[in-house]
């Protein structure tokens, strides 16, 4: 078991009445526990909380009149994975899999799994089923893939980074995720907090659904994978953006923070074969 | 209300041993019963029925070993809609739009409303806020392109078919539901029966989520709306395909079939002014 | 006849041996007269001069070793183009275009006429034939984009322009380019230097094949077409780079300049009301 | 040296007045001559020669009026390639590459050189400069696609087959030019006949520029390098079309043939080492 501490606070210049979605606060789950938690506005405003999606993200949504607005999230968060040998963790048969998860199997913008579904399969289609060949898919995306800010924007898709080898991490999840669908697997996008990223950001990273679980992967080895704390998941970015804006605001700062607050300090031993982890 | 009768009959070729997932029975909701259905397979298979996705569309999978596999489904259905005058049909503003609708402002695989936002703004943007926007969009579509069978295939987006000008079904409501999207407009693929689509096929549409309820377009204008009835719905086709196939199989023979069974026909003066219909 | 004064400095922080390819020095024809001109560079290094491709490209190769390297090119240009009246100038059959103007129909890397043929012709194919028709394919591109700088990079196509409606010059001459191919008139895009441009800079544009003639526009109508003068034409801006590097160096600092050097100074009333204008 | 008959039959179903281009007859150098050709139209019209390009592609241009028209070349020509032993084939300095042969270093509509340069520079970058690079580049190429007729049109680039893993000859010599260029090396589109070819048609495949040289390569391995008649050369297929219609006509009817006419066939031993092969 491991604490969090995470923040993030954004600060906007609201020119016109705007409305926002925010996709900030942590997720609860049995695996992931928020022990204290607290949302502040600046000024103090109504704001509405909803449950959405199947897997329940939760979404803040408030209006906003023109000012200076910052929104404030803290929250103490307890993770209790499950934690697996990764050699003991097979694929689930199509013929076997829950209803809810073949729209993971799905293409979605920028997953175009039915693009690469034939590069997929002739680079992972031969290698044994299981944990493994995700883990090979990120490594392979790892090595494939230049990490440079900048590199690309919100359009990018993973076909593109997988021709132009450079992106950030919603980019190296975006490759993972078209590739593990083009071989059959069903994976989604997972927006978070992460111990250890540099420099201190929102994450992106991804789950392949094995064995009746949700694993968690970071195909761009920024961080360990047992310092993730989950915002939301969807079937890739477009579903987990921190904030959508309906009207005419301007970020101005934004600071993210993701910190242990005991002494279970994820070790670089731990980064190094942490083990299949589930918290979904 | 109108009472259709609807028949799909598939074969299939099957080399090995294929999972199948169909899309092909008719949705229910309170707007469409469903008064009668069979689902026949030839040979004899166990097939497990589920509800899946928030918006319950209904999925038959079943397991194949090599033969030659027939599926029949055949339904009477009731369709009940609410009609209402066009004018009278304003939109929902964001910050009251049900949390669950926001997932259909999404870009999606084929529906890329991130990179046509701005060409909707400037050619929508200024237009009443309503039901007659969301027509305007569809007459627009419907006026740009020319609907040639062959000339797009499983991986053309809404944007290919703004550029070449040519599509199926299928396209004409990727191109719609985009466009709505980029004005701000919740807009969803449907995939169901059609009476009087010639030649008789599955056919792809639309809805629009416009004053707290979901109202049906057809942007082809190949059959009356009134006599539209629902198999599912999805972000984009992607989500809502008639077969989705885990192994090797071939289709060899499809019939689709929609009819009116009483004497409720659509009739042409329905077609060209059938009001604001929604059966969500 | 016009006299411009033309200048160009563009400085480099060369870290690796490079390979410097300058497309920076004025064309030569009969309608466009060099009457002086130097290349200076800084240091002192030998420099090759080549005529290249069909149209006489002037092109500088120069290997510079690591060090801080400037060129500068200055000119002063006799411009005695041919004018026209606009509806005096036809479009050329395809069955007498003479054969080296054929290659300006094919599509490029970027005018990518093929895709936007139907979208040409739709948009453009009904209008009587010739300048006028030029002329409204580039107001059309005026009226829909609107020039935004750092909208779009080095791999932006006149079809991302289409949809996306943002670009620069270079893209506001692919599209226009693009869109003349599609309806069968012969186009190519110009670099070159722009009196009046305002910030100075190098300028993008483009000439259509009229009537025996290659004739110029500017669809970003940024500055008068009678202050434009030519360095070198090509399919597409990637054509005629300003510079193309091998090696590793940096531009640190760039200056464009173009100026009458009489009182032939092109007047609000000829921007409006220039004439075909001809000189190629 | 070798003799090669060819023969290509064209039949058209003209319905109205249609501008014919034609790229079929052999090209003419030092290594490739001409002894014998013929070109025959029916109904009989006259047809203008031209050379056009700074390849001298040879264009056969005629109107034709609504009818059923054939035309039909036939020839007979004499290779008499360079060969030289691949291992003593280097690569050119872009210090010293002749300035006519820079234009194909540029991107171009097939091959979008630019967005696969860093894929280019990461696979093959780092591989000893010269013929066996490009060779490594075309074998990589045969390895990574399968040949598969239907699989692309005539919109899909080099980038598109590199994703999606199938084609056709064209799309292997396009991904093959578009990596060259992405790692420097300056490669060009060759149409012609091929003897051997199954089934027979026309055939595209490449050339790379190397010490001083332009060297031919089939990344398809569909025919010996040594029964490759040369046609036209381009910067991709956009330009060596077999032919380009400006009205409305139909392709009924096509008959292509390439065979040896003297005991000179290629033998197997030839095909799969052939040395490196110079014709340009």
């Amino acid at each position: 078991m491991t604490k969090i501490d995470v923040r993030a606070d954004l600060k906007y210049d609201v020119r016109f009445a705007t409305v926002f979605l925010f996709q900030i606060a942590s997720a609860r789950s049995d695996h992931q526990q928020v022990l204290w938690e607290q949302l502040t506005l600046d000024p103090q405003l109504n704001v509405e909380t909803h449950q959405v999606g199947l897997e329940g993200n939760q979404l803040h949504r408030v209006l906003v009149q023109p000012c200076e607005f910052q929104i404030s999230y803290q929250g103490n968060i307890e993770l209790a994975p499950e934690v697996c040998r990764p050699t003991s963790v097979g694929e689930s048969n199509p013929s076997e899999m829950p209803p809810e998860v073949l729209t993971y199997l799905n293409p979605s913008r920028y997953c175009q799994s039915d693009l690469l579904a034939r590069f997929a399969f002739e680079e992972f289609g031969q290698m044994p089923r299981g944990f493994g060949r995700v883990q090979a898919i990120c490594d392979w995306v790892f090595e494939q893939l230049d990490y440079t800010p900048g590199s690309t924007n919100s359009s990018t898709t993973g076909a593109d980074v997988l021709l132009q080898r450079t992106g950030v991490c919603r980019d190296y999840a975006h490759l993972a995720i078209t590739l593990c669908r083009g071989v059959g697997i069903p994976a989604r996008y997972v927006a978070g907090y992460a111990v250890g990223l540099q420099p201190q950001d929102f994450h992106g990273f991804m789950e392949a659904f094995l064995d009746g679980h949700w694993y968690l992967f970071d195909p761009t080895r920024l961080a360990p994978v047992s310092g993730l704390v989950r915002i939301g998941v969807g079937r890739d970015a477009a579903d987990v953006s921190v904030a959508t804006l309906t009207g005419n605001a301007l970020l101005i700062d934004k600071t993210v923070w993701a910190n242990n607050s005991d002494d279970t300090m994820p070790h670089e031993s731990q980064r190094s074969d942490p083990g299949a982890i589930s918290t979904a």
